[in-house]
């Protein structure tokens, strides 16, 4: 497989990670794919580098965009005070997709978690995406929560 | 019913959340009920005060913390940037369960949520809590997803 690498998002990725979340089939019913980008966006990505406790992550091969995924780092005092990684918007490119970029993508971001000392790391998945929970379940995370949601 | 306030915990209250978080089928496992408290939640909290995406809620009555919940405000690229709220560690003192107070707290939460703009609010409960789970559907929330977890 040709090299993969994983980084911190930049603002010149954004376009790029736009067209993966649009490139889905609940993205497509809620994301916006015009260019220049949509300022929601800009003003989205801004919010998330000004903050130190989240990571825009983004998997490249030969400099190209082919996968993203965001990660979240959340202390809290449940569990004896500890950190947990939240990962959200999990998107790899159609051409990549069952290729192992995912497994790979997920084992980096588990490692960030790691190393920023949470004890678990946590994710939703809609169950509209069967395919998505075995990924997760393959990585050993465990369905024991209900994953709810209130739209405002 | 006797007048219930809500505000941002301070350090003085971190005792009585500890007991909250203690006093629980699930917590009571997990979490330290000793005094003075353990470093972890100290450490825990501080980051958690010094995070402005973080509000850790306390309910009082009569100046008694009688239920609390950690609020974190999170943003991010997918739906068109949105900012989603996410609630977790809810517990309400035994003696106040079924009185009304966790759903006030509730509304209260989401407010707070309106207010910085969120358009989405997020929650997983444990599977072992089923009463929890109508409790959230009540208040409007969908269970569209599934909520996995990764011990590290």
């Amino acid at each position: 497989m040709p090299c993969i690498a994983f980084r911190q998002a930049q603002l010149a990725d954004l376009p790029a990670i736009i067209a993966l979340l649009t490139n889905d089939v609940l993205g497509q019913q809620r994301e916006d794919a015009s260019s220049p980008p949509n300022p929601k966006y800009v003003d989205a990505f801004q919010a998330v580098l000004a903050d130190p406790n989240q990571l825009q992550v983004v998997a490249t091969q030969d400099d190209e965009v082919i996968g993203t995924l965001q990660l979240t780092f959340i202390p809290g005092l449940a569990r004896l005070g500890a950190w947990r990684g939240q990962i959200e918007a999990v998107r790899i490119a159609e051409t990549h997709r069952s290729s192992g970029v995912g497994q790979q993508m997920f084992e980096w971001a588990i490692e960030q978690c790691r190393a920023r000392g949470c004890n678990l790391v946590q994710l939703t998945t809609d169950k509209a995406r069967p395919d998505a929970l075995r990924f997760y379940e393959q990585l050993g995370f465990t369905a024991s929560h209900a994953g709810m949601k209130l739209a405002l």
